[in-house]
């Protein structure tokens, strides 16, 4: 497929304009030239040293990311980023970032994702971010207790849940947002969920929850948002080209 | 004591005015009247109604924390905000609220009694923040490999490190920003340390320490941050003022 | 009533949103808890320590306000701030404030009460603030002169109104801004009015108004003011909630 | 005198530059050329239609004012602007206009004037305004009561001085900002004076006052103002140059 | 024609307040009375001591250019703008201005009419500037080469312009953006155009066009700006007015 | 030379850091790695395909310019700086940046080298821009023409200059802003100054330099901006390094 195509696909169906405005990161086409064809993309939670050096290994001209290099642009190519970009350039990868645009949407993205591991219907968007959502809240098909969630995300992330249960005992409706979601635990709360499920922790959402009782699941950064590039690779394939999946996790 | 003369002794002695500017907390007397004395301060690393209502209970007419109620002031006294606030009015329990003039004071600081558990000397400020500093470095003895360095945090700060050990063997030259400090870790490459000692993590922190090849300890939030109260209570121990230090860890 | 009904009906009826961006003041409920029941509302002009004493006094839960606490939310609680805000939460009042919604509702407003008492018809908006309106203008059914308006002021809102007394003898249309708004002479002359009603006065409008041939009336902040409370006060007690009215003139 | 000696004087004298970031006036030379000469400077508070009239009547080549026509600038020439500038051009008047400078300056200025007649020793700059202060405050050699100082005021400034006696019986300690002067009540009660003296009202210093036990006096925005342009009227004939003060009090 | 119904009418068409935002000229009546009437208007392409004497010369009431005098305003009314508006206020030549809108118009503007005289069909706006165009595009109805197209400039618009052909041989599609274009050449190459025609070069549009492989035909700044203000001139013809065109080139 | 120190001298030098708030150019090195040596350099004005692909031609390790690839950073690196940065990254080219530090330099500058053409004397910095200086005034042995200057540019610089010859027949004060510098007409005629000499034009500069009777000489934006990078490239000769002056004129 034509790299341009395949670009503004992605961007169409993604949305990637709505969210220029309030988010710091260069989503869209990140590095490399619109010309061009893409036969093999990789896709990976971060770009990186090591996912990069990874996709350029598996032959790959397009890398696919939802955390990419440049957040609020590159004020110069030095240092770290002259050492991510480098073997971009030089073997001629395209990078691909799509950071909110894809935490929020409600199919493709993080949360969706992370949903439908969960088992929640009635969904809708949650996480207001300006104009836009970067999550997801739905309702379990049976009630959940603490335990339950945490056994589950555990199980299905592979990965070690913290909890913080300051919440009901019977958890019903849950908020997600993936990745850094902690600032949204009072929204949670003011719309009447029973828990909220994220991926790192900050110290102030200790007390936050506790003190709006709230159960808060940190299930993980990177563990949380696999689900958005997965499925963007999934629609890659539709479109007939070849993906792997570059898995990488980093223990936060 | 008077309450206005352990106010203003503390805002000079921590020069709060000096990062009115740069930090979002509001420093200093942030709840409570100038009038009335002092006679019995309790400790904190966060004001929240957990550490307020114990301070409380144990009789005090003053919180010390390092962690505020007010980042930015308050749009208005609702929700979460009054909750906090109310049992401080009802009792008449005074908030003095020191957030980075204590991350950065280079003798009573969170960093600084890190670095005192660390043995480390030849002591400089580290970690540029605007005008002003929010960390320490200083050079190890005898020189420190990964796994030591961990150990020694765990055993002394009674926390689980995580450790990112991307960076040499041999650790002698460290650089410590409690609490929040992964985004140092660029500035820690460019100073030439062999690590970094902070708090909490960033999903971020992995990669750039990895690129960069820097050693990064996440020794956790809380367990970073009660070096700073408790110098302070120290201090006003000397002033004649009895105090009292709330342990109240989060696990972040 | 539920507090929580009585805070969202108001600011469904006073579009409290709308205003968020172009008003210092935090509209809406102020101070206190959304849970709790009001039962007895006071209302007045200002909140200071004298509105608030008599609204405990009078044993009101909530006290409704044209001018509440917070310009630009609260840096800290100290000070007047503290010294205000400490009854308030001693005895449980709520504190609902609306300054800019209720300036330019052109049913319950003070700009549409001073109306009333002018006996202004084909009433339009007016005053532009933003996207907004804080006024109201109006055309008389009589032709007043300078000396019948004034005297109509004085007797109605029992003050002592400045006349600045530049524009036609015969006034017949006639735009109002209650409290401080000598900033709209100007608007004034260009929307072609006969006369400005205000209420404090600045020295510049004296000669703006000279200048553009306006006639501007100075009634007292306070004094054009108690319309709107008053209002919301009726509409209170329609639904069911004891209200008292608390005059408190600042004669200015 | 060349006019841009003239100007340069001034400028110097009053350190117009270092206003220059915090007053949104264009102070020093606001309309004009800077060629040709000063013979016969009339001196006013306002700049308007009525003082220019009167300076061109009274044949003066430069207006001095303490309120001038740009505040921001100019948008565009037109309306109000128009027919203020329109006469200035016409008879080839400077407009020279000085407003912070003149409030705070501690020799020549509004404040430091009212200060003489008030009979206030031991001065110092009061009311600070960014890096720079817009007042002065003082001691008074016998106490005053309330009633004394408006008695006082009424005479010397031949005005209707309202009185908030809301603080001490005694006064001795007296800051002064003239003009609009009531945002600093709450520096006044900081700095322990006992009076605050200032021209024009505003809502908000009636519970200000009260709450935080202050004595103020609102002698009017023109009467408090009429000191700073006559004293540079006094410099002006010093140098030898013709001086007329045009006398044109608003009410406010 | 009433001044003002002149002004209304030149604003509507010009859609002039939908540019306010973007523009920093201050469109519409610049300098004068809105009062009045317009017998006589004077069309330059700018402002100044030439065009204004001229312009009074020749007995005209309204000065009609597209590059005023206030660019973000007038800070004060010396110097420059001081000698350039006295006349004007002096002869009570009004200064009607109109640069973006009078760019942009799609029918009157300078872009249209350039684009007449390459006879461009198939017309749409080009050149976005935030919300709004400030050029056009069209297609050749037969192809140019570049020669051709500079031979044409130069007589038509009696100019020497530089080429910088850097693109294909054969020229079909043409942006134009009179005056000071050349930052568009990066958005004529994405549009897929084979040239830009401009005014005045920068150094920047050398390598630009160079590396992106676009003609680009720099005509002159003021040789590409007379179309607007000339086809306004005919639309006041139609209204009634005598006109009268001021031509000043600049050389640039 | 380690390249590090090749960099750290220069930013030395030139004030690199001084000018970090006031120029959009990220002065320095702009793109590359630290590592590694300089052993070869080329200069050249502006960096862009032709004077990149001469400088790989000629060998060089590092291209040093005044004119760099990141105004205001880069959002992302696709396009045109794709294109750019590209050739710099296959070939290890480092590329160091030095705009207004350039300009500014009184004694390696542009204007400084200009200036010595012109055989100024009794030199100080002119141009202000915030806190620094953008240019060099001095005052010439003999008093120059117009047509002296003239044709003494045109020869010395392989230039067409255009002169508007508006100020004084007698040429002995001149200010030198080199590239676009036609914003300073102003200012050099405030400053006393009988000619600006400067780069390339601008549509107002006509216009400004016949109402303030200025001389202004525009010598082409590349012509006036060599200075600076040859003498950059003497220096490095000096420290031991290969220089290789690449000439690409604009013509603009």
């Amino acid at each position: 497929m034509r790299r341009q195509t395949f670009v503004s696909r992605l961007d169409d169906r993604l949305r990637t304009d709505d969210y220029a405005d309030v988010d710091a990161s260069a989503n869209g086409l990140q590095v490399g030239r619109a010309e061009g064809t893409v036969e093999r993309v990789a896709l990976a939670v971060d770009a990186a040293e090591a996912t990069i050096a990874e996709a350029i290994e598996r032959d790959a001209d397009c890398l696919l990311v939802h955390h990419g290099l440049a957040w609020g642009g590159f004020d110069r190519l030095t240092g770290l980023h002259y050492d991510r970009i480098e073997p971009l350039v030089e073997h001629d990868v395209a990078l691909y970032v799509s950071h909110l645009p894809l935490d929020g949407h409600q199919e493709l993205g993080n949360a969706a994702g992370l949903a439908d591991v969960l088992g929640l219907g009635s969904r809708e968007p949650f996480g207001e971010y300006g104009p836009e959502y970067v999550g997801t809240r739905g309702t379990a098909e049976d009630t959940y207790d603490a335990d339950d969630v945490a056994t589950l995300l555990d199980k299905e992330l592979n990965t070690e849940t913290q909890v913080l249960d300051f919440g009901p005992n019977e958890i019903e409706d849950v908020g997600i947002i993936t990745g850094s979601g902690v600032d949204w635990v009072e929204a949670a709360a003011d719309a009447g969920l029973d828990a909220l499920v994220t991926g790192e922790g900050k110290q102030k959402a200790y007390h936050e929850a506790r003190d709006r009782g709230m159960n808060v699941f940190l299930a993980g950064h990177y563990a949380t948002e696999t689900f958005g590039v997965r499925a963007l690779g999934r629609l890659a394939e539709e479109w007939g080209i070849e993906t792997t999946y570059i898995d990488h996790p980093t223990g936060i």
